[in-house]
């Protein structure tokens, strides 16, 4: 039986996009609006096509929601579309490289417009319906999450520049999510040049959870390493091909030495998350042996271009098995922005799952009582100098 | 109910590991030697330390075996350890930066020694005797996986250099799982000096599996995504960190004008795994839309390098809470070599259970006739040309 | 990962019910009425108090349906309450005994209403609403699904009376879903006079499936045991505490020669599911070592008397711990005949699933020739005489 | 991801059975002794064949227990088979009524030894192993779980015999688990005539548990539901076909005046588990809405004669299609005392998931703390009379 899970249902054309969410505990505050910035905030961002401007998306409840807090049941949400027209979109007969058109064709034998329906980045807006749910409960244990953009396309953040947790939220302001202004335009150019070439350009984000108490995942089994989940949740965002917790791909090519995270204690006088333990550096990325670690927790997600191209590359016919250009349908040059708000849902997901799963409990008190303890628990185990 | 599932038990200085799989097929072949012979490939390499000399592993069929074939039931494999000393084995008491130490022993209020037991690399090897089983599997349907180094520490391939699938298999013959003459040289200086200096190396492998059929995984929900669970059983791996399905963070540097796969096609005399259709190239490392499109999957893996020091980094020391030099275990320098094998392994395990999903069947019989099934249907839903 | 997997959500002052079916395949031709009609039978029966005349439950596609067939997709069903008003419904105070009111409460530290809004047999609408979905795949393969009722509180069918397959369609007819004229006519006095009483009756139903093929679910582990499975699914109903396959606690007190079904056989011509072997006698209830067998499956589940007494029982105010006599809400006197319904559709639920996991496929034309090719192979396995 | 889980591996003739258990917190006390005095329970009772005096089941751990203690990391367990003859074992061609050996066969296109080796009843060791781990945990929370035996094939208690919890314990001293001496007396002449025909028997055990806390299990979607899990968990032991909780198929025959049970409350001096609330009955079997509700939970189970005839019942020759009588495989004329050690055993599996999912925690002290905490909660929301 597991405790929290999160599923979606919908379809890009169809009637909307579904959340559901089980195992939310009873007695959590819902605050709708709070959702719905998370939804808005999916919407934003430089580069984006036409769709983003007819939809603005708002979530409703369906279930699980009883004065203003969680009643312990399944929660469902709905992001309605107002473009439904599943029954009338037309079929797409050349399919387009990167996208799930051909194996989906070929695997469900169906039209490529069943699988594309479902494949779509708009089913990314339950995700974030889902997350900002699960932000809810991790307010209350004062986890709060953020993001960034590193690289878009071709252009990076120089060398060594490393915002603090505090100056993450600036990113709020910037058209692609980039906190370094003189790179934040050289990103822009880089979208407009794509988008004047008919191109698509992808990029590189950085996810950082503060306030994670130390212990949540686990070491014993394979499938319960947290940092293997959360590499699974971000890979499975729609264009997401790779993960690294912290900056991993850079780790790996320095020695030991200069990659661990020396351990410091000063004894603490209440209890904290990390039981008074901290780290002059983060280059774990908040993660050891499968465990957060009491540091923050940083995930990096490479996304490609997008794979709708308004020059599109060469395909073929389905219907008659002859060279075709692919077909297109209406996308956006750039989605990295908004992918940085799907990507900080998904990981608060996983770590409310993971919160659930350490606390136990069924209510909103319940948990933050077991948390209480547990931060006394790991407060107290250090025996006092013996002198 | 889940079809094939993959568990280990087991300490690194306990009776031994143990690798638990559920939802095997009747009727598979079992050739000990092979699962022995990739028992034996992960104790190679360059860099390690004294351990791998005490240990032979051999795996040992405590159940689901019976006339040299699976009997579908439940398949137990021991891989004892001759070294069994769980009792005796010294505490630990100044956790290891980068280790599972310190974060286990405040989530778990335990000595730091029950963490390290569990979280030892030397659970590696249950995963990679549950492989070879799987192997034995993906070999009737002549999926066939392959790994090789792209970097080790600081030293990594030349640009371009990119080794055909057939090549690969010469990596065996490679003390550092590199094809490349001259930076296998490098990669084996630079162990030497990381070993000189009492430090550790890390770095980028890649694995890759030929042959697989189009259609594993499925777009349809995130936690089906082929892809993802490829990433998640990556970062499982101890020491692991980061992983991309290929060349992904390269990729998301490039317009997607020159990053999708086109898509071409020729109408197939006979049956064929990915139905007639192929791609010029293979940026999306075999996986479009959480499913495999019929090209070889490729996965890179970011190793940090070990975490256990010669020349420790800070620590503390749980008794006293007073500064102290980080303990030590005996540990390799770089085990990079057989983290590809263990990386390979851990990959045919989720083909294969991606392949049972797929075919559902009880038998190899009935997945083999299945398989055909499918085949002569991705073959034959295309129309002909209409002339 | 699971395959064809089914959860509900919804209260039953809420919104409306919800069915989320995730795993379903591709291609499944969908009728709508067929399923309404399912719905249309769970409202019918003697005994039904007043809301049931309210309520025309109609279901609604949220997604998964596309040109008149399943997509592959997770499909989401709604059944809309007309009589929403979660908010306004008054809170309970005085638990009402044999209802979760106040183990829920205790749980989730919640208000009983929190608890009974989802506890509701109201929830059984979307479990009818996805077996019914679900019985449009098993059409697919023949198979079919029945009930009766066996007795309505102390009115029990006669010894020996045992209605064959055909004759339980009949049981549509019946006030009581009872195909026993006499004993009809007892039942609907019994429930007339427990009406008269304030008093509640539960009984005992009968459910049958036809055609189910041999060898779905596995003896191989205790949580892939259909017959488990199955009593699982049926005591998580709501009211339901007990199940056996075929009359099992009979069975329990005759010696196994009287038992079990002998074994008989004749080569079939075409291929069977059964694969040529019949039983003359069913005490199996078509499940053996946790596999069905070829004949027809069989569950008996005991229904407990409704806990909503209007003659209510002793209870405690919640709000100053005082005797009190417990709470009412709009309940009916007996709800046999419609939990006939509710557990038939649960039981198309895992059969499918069932079906999903031993043919594999993701459409249904690619289940249909995995399960021609596993017709073939039961029907071919006996070696002919040897002459 | 689940809490606590349990599998098993191994065959009747193979190298032994093998109990895995993943989640089991850190911390707990482990007495070996205890575990193989399960064992040992296993092994008795009136009616055992010759199998029985040949083993001496001893369980090993392989894994997961150093110094007395559990470490939080995953548990295997080994009764090693001292006949270990699996290759040897002649095949068996004329499959057994009742066994799973027919439709196994079919289902696998497996030889019927395959099957059956996996099928055997020798598999409940690993399940009294695992329970009696599991055991081990609920002993630290007051939760004692015992047996009997309500029926033996025609024999039954008498009417209104119903043993107090603590009468319990003497069933130990009873070769048939029976309380009632004269029926205990038939019960065994009953066996005794069985055994003389060459027949089998079964019959119907009680279990139950005490001092379970309230609100253990969920209402909130069908497989959360406890009582439904250990319908499941009961059904899915060998031989069994029934289950109900408490006198389920009784109660349905009554009206709801008659059987649910109703609530008393006193405030408490010190938290209980059930928050000061009482029941004068427990006809629900201290489940309600497929929570725990504080009373003991009862489960009566319907084990089925044994399968194995020293008469065998008609049957089919599989290698020539020819009518024969069924074959013979060493057993037992009645396995319903033993029956009852597995039914505790599964039993305390069940709760201990539940407990784990309800507390959280990953050690037994935070789960002890959080018991507590929880524990003051349930006796504390009830507010004061208002005077």
């Amino acid at each position: 039986m597991s405790t929290l899970t999160f599923h979606s249902a919908g379809e890009s054309h169809g009637r909307g996009c579904f959340a559901f969410v089980e195992g939310f505990p009873f007695g959590v505050p819902i605050d709708l609006e709070a959702i719905n910035a998370q939804l808005a905030r999916r919407q934003k961002g430089y580069g984006r096509g036409g769709r983003m401007k007819i939809e603005t998306d708002k979530a409703e409840f369906l279930s699980g929601i009883r004065k203003g807090r969680s009643m312990g049941s399944p929660i469902l949400m709905a992001i309605w579309n107002k473009d439904s027209r599943l029954e009338t979109t037309p079929e797409l007969d050349c399919p387009r490289p990167g996208h799930s058109d051909l194996p989906g064709h070929l695997k469900y034998d169906a039209p490529v417009r069943d699988i594309l329906e479902r494949a779509s980045a708009r089913e990314t807006a339950a995700r974030v319906a889902a997350g900002a749910l699960c932000r809810l409960l991790l307010n209350q244990f004062r986890i709060v999450i953020r993001s960034h953009v590193i690289a878009l396309g071709p252009v990076a953040l120089p060398e060594g520049f490393c915002p603090s947790f505090e100056d993450l939220a600036k990113a709020e302001d910037s058209p692609v999510r980039c906190l370094h202004k003189e790179t934040e335009a050289a990103m822009m150019a880089a979208v407009d040049e794509a988008t004047k070439n008919g191109d698509t350009l992808g990029g590189i984000l950085e996810v950082v959870a503060d306030g994670v108490p130390v212990g949540l995942g686990s070491h014993t089994q394979w499938d319960r390493k947290l940092d293997a989940r959360i590499g699974q949740a971000m890979i499975s965002i729609q264009a997401m091909k790779g993960a690294e917790i912290g900056p991993a791909f850079a780790n790996a090519r320095k020695p030991g030495s200069q990659v661990h995270d020396p351990i410091l204690y000063s004894p603490t006088r209440q209890p904290s998350s990390s039981g008074g333990f901290s780290r002059p550096s983060n280059n774990a990325g908040g993660l050891e042996g499968g465990m957060t670690n009491g540091q923050p927790v940083v995930v990096r997600v490479a996304m490609k271009p997008l794979s709708t191209l308004m020059h599109p590359l060469a395909s073929v016919d389905l219907r008659t098995g002859q060279p075709m250009r692919a077909d297109t349908e209406r996308s956006d040059y750039c989605a990295l922005p908004p992918a940085c708000v799907v990507a900080e849902n998904m990981l608060a997901i996983v770590l409310a799952q993971a919160l659930c799963e350490k606390l136990g409990g069924d209510s909103l008190q319940e948990m933050l009582l077991n948390c209480k303890s547990y931060r006394e628990q790991i407060s107290r185990i250090r025996r006092p100098p013996e002198q």
